[in-house]
């Protein structure tokens, strides 16, 4: 299916503030970008690059005052993801090279301190997909999806705990119990067709038989049509938007839309959460 | 100043042909992409890899009949090119890793083989972009542009010698005499805002100063509002199109338009030439 | 001053173990390697890739039963190290693309946790090498040395809350510091000529002034004659050894000898700490 | 079988010369490097980087004067190469994407001109081994192996005219008749034990049925023990040593010795041929 998804962001700066936008999603990896468009009002210089796992980052100066962004995009996506249930587990000793890192506790993933909640999750299942999706169940039976019960540290460990949190917390925990298990596991962040609330969204891929395998434990089925923005080991490799100085987000909107729908009819954005800001010197948009 | 900027291809594939196209600018360098759209007709397949230059490369498989691309963007370009007189030469121990390799002779630039012909034109010039300068001039001034001259096979040497060819052909030479001096040098490929007539357009850069300066021996003066398209060693690395099979290409059509212009007149884009078909299994598409 | 330079480990497998060895450093960067050899017992079949970071890595497969690797270096290295103190902040929107995730929080490195900590630490200091010097300086007067008080889940935040720790947790507190200034701030894990006790060692560079600056906390005084094995965002990046099965690490022999005094007498290296075992599936000998 | 292999150089430089060496085996790809030295005298600071194609390269400035380079390697090496009659030929669209790039025409081998060459000579042979190995079979029966008969400059389409050359030109109309039939192909230079005259070499390796296999037109029959130096496109890519000024290759030794041999007999290497040097102002050191 076709759809046009898109976000616009409204900041204020009050000094002059860097940043770094992930917004492009690339084509490749079952999704073609038809058209897009991407409005950075005042106009400034961008540069863009290519980070370490090959997402697109464009880096931008804001002006002090009123900063927007307006990014959207008509893309092809595949109406389903694949789900096969006998998918066995790879051995590390035969994963590729570049997928190695993925194994590796990060951040938010501290696949460290899990085995244990990993392997009593898991001890029916067999070994591979079938240990990732006994993962995903146990998440999405076991945590509570409530917004404003997490924030930018809110970690796997955390969330195991405290058994509530949002996307984000439910793909760091489903990373890093994977991890836990010695599959290797990622972050993705973009846009779901009909997520409800709609907002950015997070999900993750674990890596079984030889290949990514797409997991949500937000949702109760196994859901396609989905736009990847960026991958990463997790939330801090992939924010939305990272601001290096004193810059509030004022609204952000996020649509998504079948493309038919979308030329029937041209409703306005709604608007979506505003995150609250960081302790920290830098600040970030994560999905939710 | 805005441009918009596309290309439309119409092929005829006589069997299932494989392709390899670079036709996706990326922002970054100097250029911002507001926006852009990519077609494919009939609706295929596309991945996309970025190939070790940093270009965007679209695969797909054309099916047996008629095969059409229309990519068109939309942007923010630099209204002028730096032009330093003084800049010095970059000694060879102080390139950077990177650029090294633009210092070798490629498939159409040997200039393992010019090195006479280089001392000779910049004997009286300043080290760095004064020789490259008295390159540009001197091909401008010794080569006659004429179509249909050259082909998919014409190297630099061969220019030298026949004092006639296309961009394609000037940017061969004005690289090759280049690194025969140890400048580095590298092939642009893009489009160049009221080039006459309009096609697809090639350019180079050579490094002098460190970093990276644009020279144009089609034009008699310095022009900017260029879009990169894609980074090379010479024309083998950078084909707009690569056709694993039996396609023919019936029209190619390529605009550039001030974005004001172009709102005001929709008007429908001029055919361009068609390129001879080179004798080898696999043939491309350049720029001219 | 020339350091012959090295480890071996002897391991007992109970089961067949795939490893990953990253023993092996690299010429650049100030060092130069003259001289090396990398034994492993019984032969097995090795293979190399590089990681993000440029880290050579090696991948083999350990049958059961003994299992013991040797490697040795000679290697020319800086007698000292540079210290800059009024070298100033490099401001995030100067900072290169590929130093961009040194800024991000990492598994052991919470920055986004301890931008207090880090401001209060720094409030006297001139921003730059003068805040990493601080930041150095008050860990080593701060953190008590001692071995067996943190584990492989030690983080920054547990070191500055427990104020005891090794080598190890002394870089992440750094790194974490930096990085919550927004200073890139890396791990490097190696040799260092004179360690007392002798082991493997780690320590951090902060990126200030437009490049990496070398920073231990661990000693009182800078001191050079250093190996780099590899660099990474922290320790779990760039463990020496990782085993993804039951195996035992029974001894391990450090040493570091200018090589002199290493040609005049041949002593045999003594045995350094064991790490104790991680609870996870998948163990890592890493520096201390 | 453990081979000891290396060479020892012995430059006079007239004036202060930057080199890029290529000397540096790495380990992987079926090759295990036991043991390396690397003497560089007088001792002058060294820089490594890894090229585009995975390379390590070395750069130095040799001041003007007498400049020596001893490199040497105990290197466990397979015994045969893998020799598979019928696999078949990858299609394109099957080429991994990083593959693409050695299908197309470069400095030395220039496909775009051999399609009816190579057509003729394939015209009985089944599609991919097959094909390259009648290509292999046919350079060995219809070049001439001559030193002194070919230079720098020296192409594929000089040597299928001369019908006469060394292992470099071998290589090079292998790998253009494999890339005319959209076969990838690539050069390989580094040691073959028994070689005889000893000397650096160079081979192919040409990509069928999903991998790289290995192809000597120069022996008679399938050999291994074999030690990669670098890859490359073709010999502008992988020179064993390039000298960005006057500097005079007075003597060249080459060894390759069984590791049992070699602690037998400590024989003194044996001089190699010297290259001639060529007309640009960077020379290049290149397997014969």
């Amino acid at each position: 299916m076709q759809l046009n998804a898109g976000c616009e962001l409204h900041f204020n700066a009050k000094e002059t503030t860097p940043l770094i936008l992930m917004l492009r999603p690339r084509s490749g990896d079952g999704q073609w970008i038809i058209k897009e468009e991407y409005h950075i009002t005042p106009v400034v210089n961008v540069t863009e690059f290519t980070d370490m796992y090959g997402n697109l980052c464009q880096r931008v100066i804001a002006p002090e005052g009123p900063f927007s962004i307006n990014f959207s995009a008509t893309v092809q996506t595949a109406d389903d993801i694949d789900v096969v249930l006998d998918a066995p587990y790879t051995p590390v000793e035969n994963l590729p090279d570049e997928v190695l890192h993925y194994t590796l506790p990060s951040r938010y993933c501290q696949s460290d301190m899990q085995g244990q909640l990993a392997a009593d999750i898991t001890k029916d299942s067999m070994p591979g997909y079938g240990q990732v999706e006994a993962i995903r169940s146990w998440i999405h039976s076991n945590i509570k999806y409530q917004y404003g019960t997490s924030n930018a540290s809110t970690s796997a460990v955390d969330t195991a705990n405290s058994r509530v949190g949002v996307c984000r917390d439910y793909t760091h925990l489903g990373i890093s119990l994977c991890r836990a298990l010695n599959i290797p596991a990622r972050m993705v962040v973009g846009y779901l067709y009909k997520l409800d609330p709609m907002d950015m969204h997070a999900w993750f891929e674990a890596y079984v038989d030889g290949r990514w395998y797409t997991f949500d434990a937000t949702q109760d089925k196994p859901r396609g049509n989905r736009i990847t923005v960026a991958y990463g080991r997790d939330a801090a490799d992939v924010a939305f938007t990272t601001q290096f100085g004193d810059m509030e987000l004022n609204t952000m909107s996020v649509w998504v839309n079948a493309v038919d729908e979308a030329e029937a009819e041209k409703k306005a954005p709604e608007p979506a959460t505003v995150p609250d800001a960081s302790g920290s010197t830098s600040q970030t948009t994560t999905a939710a």
